[in-house]
């Protein structure tokens, strides 16, 4: 089979791998579909990001989607033909987090495609993928693209947490990639009353719009779009930051009426804030990162049609092209997801997951 | 000016009453509708309940919206000819728990038509009431009979607060009256992924089903209907008790998941319940009484099209009819929220409120 | 090695029992002191309680403690000689409540010395007991019958969680066995500003009062002690109550504040509540159930001299007395809590633990 | 009567200032002592801070406590002689943020001593104040020096509130000035298990040992003195930072596990965070401003003797060296509190409220 392994900046191969056997409570995966993230594209333009640096070889990739081609032995719940989401979330069960109950923090944790520990934890853009029973999500009714939304949903279903009921709440959304955009729509999901969102680029803006924002402001253009919103100390509940930029936040925290929930999704370095507006209006500025058990529930949401992903995959690429996948993906004036097919189009009998008609946008 | 007084149990008579002055900071309202609360039909059948007694005459209801006829010396948000939802929250402000932040539970209350305090605190089932501007909402786009149900949908709002976060959660719900069915409206705005509920009426029932339910269960006819989720330890994660009856509490115990939370909405007696379920399961039931902040917000949540009660309003009556409204609101099989048009159509030269053709059901 | 083996009601046995060979990841404990709890007396007088019944002899005990005299392989941070206290919980670690973080509500607990499933779970109460290494907490500078108490004490922080912030509260304590008392401790330690308690009997009353209560009132002589407290709807902010028994709990309710928690830790059949004021007041009743990461807390806490649970310790007697401390351990007027010293005084060179001496209360 | 009036930076001035008779909810206080508050400083020192600027004569002042002289005809629950805290928090009731609740965010708030808005709230340094009934909470047992801790008392029993529960905690305190040094004492009243506390100043670290901190460290002559704490993600579950300086903010948010609270008192302007470990180990960093109805807990507390703030008050100086006391309360070298008498020794028979007698640190 083949696998898309990192070996530097600017150096992702499409290479040969080989198939290993199943463990009793595993399943193998035929991989149908893998949605490039921000994270895979910080290894592809920049070989890491802060302090994450590779420094080995290191399959990419962890928004995956597939459908079962092998069952171990233990397995009760899953069948040869089923399509998965496969969570990329694998901590250990045992340290002190994971004891504690917080999976995300696990010392040991094996998040698929991550430099962070040496040796790095090879990734899951592969054709053909062996995985836990407990980390598959039988996603019955989605395509196969749909189902690999499942992982950044799961990001957004986590930060959703940190900020409690959203029914009736006044929501800022800064940063309309993915990320942001899956926001607007759990947002909406969850009964915001009113969405605001910024970001610099229009076409992203244009995505938050269908999503469901009720207004969207180009910072990009007017740096004091927000300005409107600080009056009175301030205007919304809670702020959804999704660019990692401190212009942004800081501008989001103006905007916060007293009490207010940010949560922080965006990943970004140091950043100058606005401590005495934090501290005399009592905000929450609450950090968010990865998830677990949102993950089964990410795709419960898709499947009963309460959260609609697919205008946010742009494009669907196949292997062979996925460098180009890579290129577009980088290009925010131009994509929002843009995804790989892994399928292989043989073995099971079950046709490979395609994403449905509208989401055909492609590179050519 | 016309009033509603409840004498005593099954004396209900329209009588002439006062139209008073205006203070600085009060509005006078032509009240155009007034749903009718399972509170005042439990005056009208019982003269009160429980421990509730009525020891005098007193205007009933408290579900009420009108228009604008003079607005005091104060008032600057409001204006003549505004449509305005009432609420009938009027907490004093300074005792204990107002100044904790409980207004809800103030202890000089003076809601709307309640027999609680002696003398009663008279209520808005009248053709002019005056009411502090602080009050009343605007209710921009809305039909008078939708902003009258601004009252009900607080009470539900504020049940939600009590549960937390419901984005992808798994809900039941116990009692399918009006608020049983807001719950359901309520509900599934806030991102429930799967929403059951129970009645004894079919006809309660298909009023769930249509505000989103996804599966409907006639306790009455299969008194087990329930017993498939109590398996692996129960399935819901909130369930809201609407019915105040203690085999619907019971029964939803019984269902719920571990630390799951139970919002106690109805009103009921003494209830024998399963504390061993309740302790082993770390079950939180929790009461949920009246609202106060969370006014302003249902009217935000209807006018921007977020929740529709229109489908609730079964029963649009003239003052004249009222008794008949008492008797028709009474039929559960028949009625899910029946509501009294006060409209004069006078002196404003604004058309009294009538609500949208969808909701013309009438008595005849 | 000998172990305590309950057999039928009344049928509490002294037996012979194999040492078995550690696995890698487990040390063998010599136990030095094991409490008898409520639970142990329910299987003791009547082979059981509720819906659990015993069905096949079973080592009773889940409160002890020990010293190490062999350490597997794996084992690092723990030596031969340590004083350990061991925690009696045994989750999976990968079903669907243990993957939530809810460990304690694990589909396959295996809580040492509990009938709920079959087989049974066998339980400590016996010279030699091999646990996995993460069950053991080094219990330096307590005693052994210090280091078993570790096991209620954690029973009471999951009962605290529930509750929230205690500092500067009113707590209202219902029954005061062992598991109340130690909540009088933690919630003074808390820094609950008034601390009520009730029980039936003078005798726990005076523990109480010894362990900080502020008052004690004894319902027993005067059934509406709490009535002045009912005053204006109420007056405590959190109730924990540890009676088990139906008046408690609606006396208690009824001197509650709006707004309060209720934190229900005795286990009782079904009870007849007040379901209004529950409702009307917005209480919180919950239930709090054993516990998991609590246990670390449990012995640092008294490690570090903030929580005294020695006074509470009133019977230690040798594992040939095993009955007797049953029987005096039952009797409400005289003990509050009896463990038996299974130590055997060989092996390991360590003396073994023995309570300090104003804890010498014995049954000759 | 006289007054402390701050013209200017460095223009402190002893002015006659009117006695109005005071209103039928009103009582009229003695004011006997007065602590001198960081902001007090600043505007001493600065004529300000950050945006907040002087722009005409204020009486500075918000700490005080006084005996009773006069009673309003509406006022039933003080008397004549009583010794009263008195709350300088005034919010409107009225507005918005009084209407949900969070009445320390009030739009229209005059707490004394505040150039906020503009006319300034004058503020309670005199020797004769009038106050609502509402403002005084009564402190039996207390000096008037105690009791005029109540207001910075309030301010750390509001920042405890933002963290939840403390009982068996791990606890960074960074910054140790008298809020610092009261939330070492009521983090220990809340039951933390360990304290450590940072601070530049060996004078205001000893005063954090001797309120109970478990370890001191001089960030000062070692900057890196909280490294050992950084391993495996980090070790304190709450970090209260009262020193307002981006280093001691950032040394602390490294050494956060995962999940922690970082609650912000110290006022500062713009500081630089990392981001990366906020939003990577998620922890909540919330700001925490002034108090409301922790006011009466706060005197609570003192008067039952479970928060003891008599160490703390290392200078009480009469009203003609005030301008010494400001002097003093600046040196941190030196002072913890100071506070000011300003007793007139007349008129009530009641002995002006002096401190016991380990709290006679004096300026001569």
């Amino acid at each position: 089979m083949k696998a898309l392994v990192i070996h530097a900046a600017n150096d992702l191969r499409i290479e040969e791998y080989p198939v290993e056997a199943i463990t009793p409570d595993e399943v193998q995966v035929s991989i149908a579909a893998g949605g490039v993230c921000g994270s895979d594209l910080h290894y592809f333009h920049n070989g890491g990001f802060g302090a994450i640096k590779l420094k080995e070889p290191m399959v990419l990739g962890h928004e995956v989607a597939g459908h079962i081609t092998k069952v171990g032995e233990n397995v009760t719940n899953l069948s040869v033909g089923d399509l998965v989401a496969v969570s990329p979330s694998r901590p250990c069960g045992h340290c002190l987090y994971c004891q504690k109950g917080q999976r995300n923090h696990c010392l040991n944790m094996r998040f698929y495609g991550s430099a962070m520990p040496f040796p790095h934890i090879q990734g899951a853009f592969r054709q053909t993928l062996n995985a836990d029973a407990s980390q598959c999500v039988k996603a019955v009714g989605l395509s196969a693209g749909e189902a690999a939304m499942a992982e950044p949903l799961s990001v957004v279903l986590h930060a959703m947490k940190q900020a409690g009921e959203l029914l009736g709440k006044r929501v800022l959304i800064t940063g309309c990639g993915p990320i942001g955009v899956l926001c607007v729509l759990a947002a909406r999901r969850a009964g915001a009353v009113e969405i605001v969102t910024t970001d610099l680029s229009d076409n992203a803006l244009s995505f938050a719009s269908k999503a469901g924002a009720d207004r969207t402001l180009n910072t990009g253009t007017d740096a004091d779009a927000l300005a409107p919103y600080t009056e009175n100390k301030g205007y919304f509940d809670v702020l959804f930051e999704c660019s990692g930029a401190a212009p942004a936040l800081t501008a989001g925290i103006h905007a916060m009426a007293p009490g207010g929930v940010v949560v922080q999704l965006g990943l970004g370095g140091d950043m100058s804030l606005p401590m005495m507006a934090i501290t005399a209006k009592e905000l929450s500025l609450k950090g968010s990162f990865r998830f677990h058990e949102e993950f089964a529930v990410a795709v419960s949401l898709m499947a009963k049609g309460l959260i609609d992903v697919k205008p946010l995959i742009t494009h669907t690429v196949s292997l062979e092209d996925s460098l180009t996948a890579f290129e577009v993906a980088s290009d925010r004036n131009q994509a929002m997801k843009a995804q790989i097919n892994f399928g292989t189009g043989v073995s099971t009998g079950v046709s490979t997951g395609t994403n449905s008609a509208e989401n055909t946008g492609t590179l050519n």
